[in-house]
């Protein structure tokens, strides 16, 4: 990452906000609304694309064609739009969109801003609850309706003693799901479900680890700044890199990541 | 149920807000706070006790020693106490408390009155996001930050377009889990993790069916009165009453009811 000013962190951070309220308002009107229309981006896996979604990520643009617009774009609706500046956002206008269906307040907007190193801020925001995360560019802070605090990881250190996230049960192809039960069969509990809202978990110190696979790099970068800035950790399986997605572990701290770590490696001899 | 009077009705409901009020209240101080101690009830079956459900059944007591001091009380924390009204009061402080200790907002306050045949009126308080859920006695309605309305089930007709809820994937016994399993291969959406949530999720038209087994009448019966109030069908597992817990399901219409019905009692031939 190229070396940011201080000016230039407070003018991506307020710009990152302005999105936040941006996206937000544009998908709280049919969040829960009746009769919403789901296309099928995908007709093999159920992935459903909202009105809400493309507004969203809309209203996003238009914030930074306002404010930033020598940025590069990346958004999980409408696709990359070149920049100039050497900086590109990253944006999930609706994270977890059959959660956002099932009306379960676990979906989020998903903002991230960074080069090809990955993200240097990432904002996490929760309209329905009114709750927002952001870290990165020496912030790290959750707002919400009973108030809000400093992003901090805990300092579970025994994976026995760890809580588990991820969204679904099968979390991947067969291999996938064998290298996270052999963590879930070690974990004091595992929980689903959570979308996004899983990894802010993580980063103000309510759980431990989050194992996905599958991930697009719109799904983790504001998550990936957002727990880093809390001072977790999150890679590939591999240990490398996460920022483009695929197989995602995040967690609290090195000796929680290293413990899953050697459980989703310990492949069975072929 | 015997008869209740329009002012018994208008007693009750005011009594039941009063209480969720106090629970709440007793609660959200311990949401998400740090060095949060759990006991383990049950050491074969992780089952987490905090102070703040102790303290909201307590708090939910007191209101009821106030105005209610006749009524018959079946608390999750506190057991059974003697009435003479004809009438009890079933308690869950917090239906969750996996998902409490985890951080997700989708553990809730519990509440039901009425008699042996069931509950007359039920609420199911999120005291987090503000959101509560009532409905019995000529009520059934929701509120919450972003506004509220009448409760009602949605028409979803067919068990292919149904979105089907479960807390744990294990669901319960492995016959049981079978059983789950044949619907939700039927479903076009299954999802976990939401605890209660699930159910007013149901009650407001988001979802259509939540099955679950294993619970408690203390468990069942603030969402099974909620449910009922909204149009939809709450029995265990052979279609009978569910209000003392065990397998229940939980759906939007008779249609979805059904065709879940037959997929639950289909037995493999021993």
């Amino acid at each position: 990452m190229a070396q940011i000013s201080q000016d230039l962190a407070e003018e991506l951070i307020s710009t990152a906000h302005a999105m936040a309220d941006a996206a937000g308002q544009a998908i709280l009107p049919f969040f829960r609304s009746k009769g919403l229309s789901a296309d099928n981006k995908l007709s093999e896996d159920f992935d459903p694309v909202t009105i809400a979604d493309r507004n969203a990520e809309q209203a996003m643009r238009e914030v930074l064609a306002q404010r930033r617009p020598d940025d590069a774009i990346l958004g999980e609706e409408y696709g990359a739009q070149g920049g100039t500046s050497g900086l590109t956002w990253v944006l999930d206008p609706i994270d977890g969109t059959r959660g956002f269906l099932s009306g379960t307040p676990t979906w989020g907007t998903l903002i991230a801003v960074g080069d090809d190193d990955g993200p240097a801020l990432g904002v996490v925001d929760q309209a329905y609850t009114g709750e927002r995360f952001i870290g990165g560019l020496g912030t790290a802070e959750w707002t919400g309706p009973h108030g809000g605090g400093a992003l901090h990881v805990r300092d579970t250190r025994a994976l026995s003693d760890a809580i588990l996230f991820t969204t679904f049960p099968e979390v991947g192809t067969p291999d996938e799901r064998a290298a996270f039960d052999r963590v879930a069969a070690r974990a004091k509990l595992v929980r689903y479900g959570m979308d996004c809202y899983a990894y802010v978990l993580l980063a103000t110190g309510q759980i431990d680890l989050v194992i996905e696979a599958g991930l697009q790099a719109y799904d983790i970068q504001g998550p990936l700044a957002v727990i880093e800035a809390a001072g977790g950790i999150v890679t590939n399986w591999q240990g490398g890199p996460a920022h483009n997605g695929g197989q995602v572990i995040a967690a609290a701290n090195s000796d929680i990541h290293a413990a899953a770590m050697a459980l989703l490696s310990d492949q069975p001899q072929g």
